[in-house]
């Protein structure tokens, strides 16, 4: 089978023709009908120093897929052959205090799919079983593999109360971008985007935000404590890990909002606890993953009714052999999500 | 009558002979029965940065109390003459979006007690019918008059779930200690206390923490880990302001755990949110205030049950005018708190 | 002023004219712009069983409305005379341990406004400072009055998660059909109604339910289980009172899923409690009135934000006059909400 | 091994001798250290109408226990032979919305160990990998084997807020007086217990029962709001199932309160909803078996913790030979919990 493997510890992959893998007890062999580029596998390519430290190469990349179930290894008592599926690609223990409180995706001992395991940009992929996803019928595959990163915005959004709420998104990558729709779609009253890419902040538009804000252009501090009558918003998405968000977002978020942090930034940062998060009361989330399996019903629930529609951000298809170019338009940064074909364009 | 005057701004305080002053529309005379010394007043008294910065002197001092109403200002509809009363010290709007929502303790106007407006070290005072807490009557005055502060620990355990959870309290002055003993009350299971003074530690045990660490002799990191097996604490209790405290609380926190913060830090302080926050699920939460009135009945039913005793860190009863001893006893630190009683001492 | 009394303990109402009232400390004076007919009004028209016990004439109608403040009371500390004002009805203590908690919709002592004390159908009212709502400028005083019944609503669908969930409407009343319309623009992703007149239906299918069911013609419990695979729905909104409903709700909702109950059967109803609610994991809430001022806030975002448009279920404008008329209208049950204006129709 | 086996469809059990079963894909063998019988297995011994209904003979009876893994089935990917574990007994799909919502315990599929499945009253018993519980090893096998009606008692009274407030229990089997101690354990303020048998009021009493009644000597709806000054109770924990209790529950409860239904009436019951449930804003809750694993969790902190002592109520501990005897217990009903030991009494 074709699979993009990273190959050496170095910038770049390969594509290669390598045996199509067995299922071990408790996993499944998928056939990938769609897979997706994620900021992870862009890290993982261009082997930025989280890349460095984390991956132990040769390793087939890529986490985020829809396919369908064609081999069952020993023990599966859930999955079919045939079950159009995707998958979270947090791999968990089951047994630490986190997983049996219903908080999976904080295990103690998570291992990532792609990333810590072998990955699906290729023909095949063996997943275990419990990690998958029965995907509703009536989505697509390359809506369906989306569904992951679709699902950290769901999680992200939904930490707290969004109904009757406003919002405030920095950082429109495909995760924030996403965020915009999802916070209009469970009861957002009023959403701003701010970014410093004039295509992503078309895109934000288009996503339903009720303002965008060029923050090379303009100050977001002043821009959104002027939108809301000097009040700020109720609830702050942090998506893009920059320091100077940090403190903006501290400013624009009311006395007893959250701000929910899901950018990961790539060093410690300061911030005034006294004034502007204890004396103000205000919350700041950590978000990591997506929670199993609420924020996949919920994920499912806004597509499948139509309340959501994230076609708009999926901007680019093409064959897995080309994807160099899927990487190189997201190290350009104009793009939404790109979507690979293992079996090629139709 | 008497009562404690910041006189001027420099260090200090006066004790004075006033006339009794007069309740306005909407507020009420309170003689009061005992008041106590909060570490606001001492800031004050020794003129620290923030008093010089916030505080309009001459200005009466004092917030926490018990007493009795004497007088009714015109428009009170709900207090009588002879109710036995302490007060919430915040004095909010009412108009402003938290206030709506019933986040009084964020109000966007909020003006304090004996900061903003003259307070209770007196034998008098005027407070808005809107403050008064109906005290029950088996309560005494001098724990009445602790209800104050003990709402802001009631509130810092409660911002989340507690039962069955496991604690770290970091910072062992009055606020931490009754912090102790209402997460025993509450549901907790398991409390350790850390501190750098081993007369609040041993408070803290009476308190009824389960472990006690001088941080001056143990590394708390490794202590709770050892004492955790690894896992750390479901909620940290960040109650010192200090910045040694912000590196250790969030290694002891358990990935999806909360870190509730009520120290006020004297400046920012740095944080690794990508490993220590995000990647980890982490909630910080800003703690200000009490929540009206919910925090108060919480209050109330903990102490008239019988299952929190706060007597343990009373420590010390003086006559008002000796309220610079009481002062010193808070520079020295060996006190839990200290009641001041404007009528003397029985 | 003109003034619509209930002057006898028998059917019917009078206009009268009258002297404008005074308001007393912590009352306001209200000159009124729209005052809507509530079911409840109704049932004081009709002098129903209900409606015998409760009221005690002569007493002046009425309790929605929308209007502008003229006169202050003494002791008044938030109005001001030209404030445009609705009020929440439910007229609390503020001393009792539900209103200490933030429950003052349930209130032990609450009087209502316009059944227990002299209402708004009439060129002024008086109404406590405490019950007044502040409106958004950008909501027309006939909307704003219907701001209390559609408080209902926004009450009982959101007493609990909507984000993703699927509803059925029993009842079709204008607070069902507010709530069709309430429970998609909260995230609700599908919702079907149920009611015996085609009328309303139809106002419902105009509202957004996405199925309505005429149980007259079909079986209620077999078309929602078939749209729903047998799952049934997540949440059930009981606004109808009926005796058949009570059979119906408890096949149709989900196990683990909840029945709001808003609609007020005129006698005791037997459940299946085992086997439909126990075994099931089902919640049946109680709902009356709106949380002060959660709901109000949630009601004020979501019609200013256009969210949610009550337009077309607020079908008859007349005159206060021609309140009779009003009254028929809804005896015959084909209209939605029924606004009156004291100072006529423009 | 000897076993406990309901042969014939009609009242009794008889000791058996079988061969051990073998563990199928993703099933374990214990070995069974200590079982506890359950007012289920009472209802199968005696063949009930509800027995007559659902079970199947011959059939093993029993679900309760404690023991140790001592063979894997195959696909077993988390336990190890010698894991010391208990079981959930509800067995669920994982598929159905209930089970991907993290509701298992209304899983739309679930089928019952010991019911549906051959139970554990027996030397060896077979259990699915994903029922199992791994017991803290600090807690004894008679004790670990009750964990399973604790986590009832546990899940009926977490199943809203339990801090600060106050409890009136409505029948005290075993599963009535664990919630006693539970509710007291999590932050319960007061507790009343009501039964008709004094033996079981009495061990209601040493549960921490702050204030017994006996129904049939003092009518409770009064004793409780007279206790509470006419306020009510803020929770209910109706474990009767008896038609009079439901009567009683709806007059004793507070306005804004919670009924906690974990009682199965054998007939449909009459409410007066518009009153008793709508007016004043109470929730009703039906409640079954446990949520999947954080009841689970609960029960072993507040266990091991030391925070609940549940040995008052485990009143007699059976060779399982003696099963007879212990159902005999059952059916005079002065007695706790009855524990048999497959290897016998040391």
């Amino acid at each position: 089978m074709r699979a993009v493997l990273k190959k050496d510890p170095a910038p770049g992959a390969v594509l290669v023709d390598i045996p199509v893998p067995k299922p071990g007890p408790g996993e499944v062999l998928v056939k990938i009908k769609a897979t997706s580029i994620c900021g992870t596998d862009h890290h993982i390519y261009v082997w930025n120093e989280w890349a460095q430290n984390r991956i132990k190469p040769p390793r087939i990349m890529g986490h985020e897929f829809a396919g369908e179930v064609v081999e069952l290894g020993s023990g599966c008592l859930k999955a079919k052959v045939g079950d159009y599926v995707s998958a979270e690609t947090h791999i968990v223990c089951g047994l630490c205090v986190q997983c049996m409180l219903g908080e999976k995706h904080v295990c103690q001992n998570t291992r990532i799919l792609g990333v810590d395991t072998d990955g699906v940009f290729a023909e095949y992929a063996v997943v275990p079983e419990e990690n998958l996803w029965y995907n509703d019928p009536s989505i697509p595959p390359h809506v369906a593999s989306v569904q992951e990163p679709l699902g950290n915005a769901v999680h992200t959004v939904m930490a707290g109360e969004t109904r009757g709420k406003t919002f405030a998104v920095f950082g429109c990558g495909p995760i924030g971008l996403m965020s915009v729709a999802v916070a209009k779609a469970v009861g957002g009253t009023w959403v701003v985007a701010c970014d410093i890419n004039e295509y992503r902040l078309e895109l934000a538009r288009a996503m339903g935000a009720d303002l965008v804000i060029n923050s090379l252009k303009d100050d977001p501090v002043q821009a959104i404590l002027d939108a809301t009558k000097g009040v700020g918003v109720d609830v702050v998405l942090e998506m893009a890990g920059a320091a100077p968000v940090y403190q903006q977002m501290v400013k624009v978020v009311r006395p007893g909002g959250r701000i929910a942090l899901l950018g990961l930034p790539s060093r410690p940062l300061t911030v005034n606890f006294s004034d502007d998060i204890v004396m103000r009361g205000v919350t700041l989330q950590g978000i990591t993953g997506r929670r199993m399996w609420d924020t996949w019903v919920m994920t499912r629930e806004l597509l499948r009714s139509g309340k959501l529609n994230v076609e708009p951000i999926i901007t680019h298809h093409l064959d897995l052999a080309d994807f160099a170019r899927g990487m190189d338009l997201m190290t350009e940064g104009n793009c939404g999500k790109v979507i690979l074909y293992p079996e090629g364009l139709k």
